[in-house]
């Protein structure tokens, strides 16, 4: 294995264990004592990739955001659709973007910055909505940043509700069922029939991340 | 003060120390000795209203529902509005709710059950959305369950979005982002312009909840 690929492996090893920590013992009470005995690495290979407990959870936050970009859609919104529907499939099968999800939503981890995945969500939402508008695909009265957060936060609440009452099982058709209420508010009607709101786009875009995905870890 | 007053008071402290206990120390962690101390009452007061630590969280979760009935409205659609916004009011001016919502959306809780909230306004908002199916309010195509269900998930995320970012202080404005997101979705154009959407309806219902609760509470 090249050396640059093993030092991903290893990063990605420890923050998994430190998500796994964190979510057992609460963020505020664990140590790196302890997810260096879970992880099984030297001190000086954690302190190699994190400089400390917080830039850690910084890491952990990170990891719910996509780590490839989106395939460019005829229609911008399209995109949209396709990075919740992809969202839901790694919340369905990655450990580590769950984690990481729930490091952003427990309350009890007071001195970690709950606010960054947030707003970071937020931002590459209102990018696709920007582009979205000056294509002319928006609704003339449609405010970007209102719909940015309302995004944002009801697609939180949703998979949080769906962990809550099935451990995510129906968690695309949940999001099927935001994109379906919400699109139909923010796009032109002439476009609306165009875009792919369905349960079978998320699993054909859930194959084609797994294949992607094998080929980028080889 | 009457007897039963007298009861109802002594109930609420307890729920709101056990609230706070919980939310402090988690709730796992938590044990009966700690809420009395807190509440400064006796075992046997305690005993009288909650048979354990279970109960009292069942009665802190409780706490969220609203407390008296909705007032009618010509059209029925208008109610879950004005549900959604009541309880935004609540949610900024009542400890106990958001101690309700916190302790519903704690992940740490493991043996509380979690999903009855959840279970609880899925079935207010479904009775709520059939009474409108009834009565021709819904377009055709809404699924009474799917839509109550992606409400209550998208206003648990809203929610939980606004206290991170500011501590719930735009949740009327964010409400009402939803709301009028939502509706032109589900409800027939004819009636859609005779509801009231807006902040101003949130802010009127939240001086006359708090009039009669003043006289309730007298």
């Amino acid at each position: 294995m090249a050396q640059q690929a093993r030092a991903i492996k290893t990063r990605r090893a420890i923050l998994e264990s430190a998500a796994t920590v964190f979510a057992e013992r609460g963020y505020e009470r664990t140590t790196i004592g302890e997810i260096l005995v879970r992880a099984g690495v030297t001190k000086g290979a954690l302190y190699f990739h994190f400089a400390s407990k917080e830039d850690l959870a910084l890491g952990v936050l990170d990891a719910q955001m996509l780590d490839e970009p989106m395939t460019p859609q005829s229609i911008k919104l399209q995109e949209l659709a396709d990075q919740a529907f992809l969202l839901a499939h790694r919340l369905q099968h990655d450990a580590l973007v769950r984690a990481s999800v729930a490091l952003a939503l427990d309350s009890g981890a007071v001195s970690v910055d709950r606010a960054a995945p947030f707003r970071a969500w937020i931002d590459q939402l209102s990018e696709i909505l920007t582009v979205a508008k000056a294509r002319g695909e928006l609704l003339v009265h449609v405010d970007v940043t209102d719909t940015a957060e309302l995004f944002s936060g009801a697609y939180a609440g949703i998979q949080t509700m769906s962990q809550i009452l099935c451990d995510r099982e129906d968690l695309l058709h949940r999001v099927a069922v935001l994109l379906q209420c919400l699109l139909p508010s923010i796009c032109t009607p002439a476009l609306l029939t165009g875009l792919d709101l369905t349960e079978g786009r998320a699993r054909q875009l859930a194959v084609e991340y797994d294949a992607s995905k094998l080929r980028r870890e080889g």
